[in-house]
């Protein structure tokens, strides 16, 4: 008798995670985890309440809880450059934004602290934030700038400049800051988890690999795919998927570690212990 | 802009429809549904209430609402003889049970009917029958006999004879009293779901079929991949996604109305339309 189960894995449900969720269907991956597909916040809960055994987690949350977690090497959701949907949408350039307010169309954790970083840091502003529904027309008329994240945010690349606004790009901005590529969201294994059952952590890790050079070269057909369904032609999303780094080496370490140290100066998040972060090891 | 979202899909985690899922996998299928993964009730009481556009769904549940729903033609959850996992455990013959306590250990609502009808009425039995929990020597000390279903019922099976006791398989039992397969769960459409998107039912449905075939032409690497976590070893699973039958089709939709008519005259469910079931027109 086996009492071995299924690891309880944790996959983002947004288009920014589909290739990565193709590749696990592909490459067949799908049926070794018991999978449960959410938004980022749940699974970031999930996770951290060990109802889950491995998940994307975002960077801050991950920042805020990584003496229990160990980070799963290779994979990641960044960009080295331009993500196109993490962005401040504003009329006046930012360097005008000073006591100006900002809305926060958003609940990613890591998207709205770059956001806050950026303009206290690198352009010295003092603005006031909110919340406010993700709905560019409406944050326009409450605020002078909105950071939008996601969908709203590809769509609003496209739209916006139309209606005279700016779409700046957070990962181009952080790109330019640090020099570095930024990482969004990371994967992570519940400490206990990897300990008690490394061969099927390794067993995971293994599948996400494959799913991941296996996503990579079907990029167009992902995007073919998902075009049927989500509000953007397959031109727009292959551009998209394009533009994310799922990756996670040594530059988007080094990314992660120049975002950690910074928030943590902003005394958003615990320093990452010399060495850190802790990667499962293989 | 293209709002059509993806169709809602339900699918029951269980290992019975483990083949299916390796199929809707393999073959790419899951890119292009919402699924829902759940046990059999879950599905059923979605199914009903709108919140999933497709499931599979218990017989007798579908008999209970044939009104809201179409049923896909080609895939069902059924047996055409031995199911292995839908049993009776007793000590004395069947026969010899008049007068006596039947535990149910399932809330499977088809397999219990079959069971009550056929020892109702090809048995000729006055039985009383009870909730319990799925556990064979628990429930044989407080009854003469016991209903189970699923993981619970295939290793009875194996484990009750070395006990002293007989497990008769409802599948076979149907089969001799009706000469017919028996069907324990069809997959319906909501008949609203099909009228506004009869192209986007037709495109699941084609995906069934293509799982299907694939998942059929591999049972045996499914049951390696499942051995992995299932308490069973491959052989044994093997052996029972061999015995189910995947399929809808003539002899199987002659084994869906005669139960339906013997389930309709003990009051279980409103007699189906004639010329029922209503199959999706593809």
């Amino acid at each position: 008798m086996n009492d071995v189960r299924r690891p309880r894995v944790g996959h983002i449900e947004f288009l920014n995670c589909l290739p990565i969720y193709w590749g696990l269907m592909r490459s067949g991956a799908l049926i070794d985890v018991e999978l449960t597909r959410a938004t980022p916040v749940e699974l970031n809960d999930a996770l951290v309440a060990g109802e889950l055994d491995i998940a994307p987690i975002s960077l801050v949350e991950y920042l805020r809880h990584a003496e229990d977690l160990l980070l799963l090497p290779g994979v990641a959701v960044g960009s080295d450059g331009p993500v196109l949907s993490v962005n401040i949408v504003h009329e006046r350039p930012l360097e005008a934004l000073q006591g100006g307010r900002v809305a926060l169309g958003s609940s990613s954790r890591t998207g709205v602290l770059l956001a806050q970083m950026l303009l206290a840091e690198r352009y010295g502003l003092t603005t006031e934030f909110f919340r406010a529904e993700p709905d560019v027309p409406r944050m326009m008329r409450e605020a002078d700038a909105g950071v939008v994240i996601g969908d709203v945010a590809l769509r609003a690349m496209y739209e916006a400049p139309k209606q005279g606004l700016t779409v700046t790009d957070l990962g181009s901005q952080w790109r330019q800051w640090s020099g570095l590529p930024m990482v969004f969201a990371v994967w992570a294994v519940r400490r206990e988890f990897a300990q008690q059952h490394p061969g099927i952590v390794k067993g995971v890790h293994d599948a996400f690999q494959r799913s991941l050079s296996l996503c990579l070269s079907e990029l167009d057909a992902v995007a073919e795919s998902a075009a049927r369904w989500e509000p953007f032609d397959a031109a727009t999303l292959a551009g998209y998927f394009r533009a994310l780094d799922f990756s996670l080496g040594e530059r988007q370490l080094d990314g992660l570690r120049a975002f950690a140290r910074k928030a943590a100066q902003a005394g958003e998040v615990p320093p990452l212990p010399a060495g850190g972060p802790e990667l499962f090891q293989i």
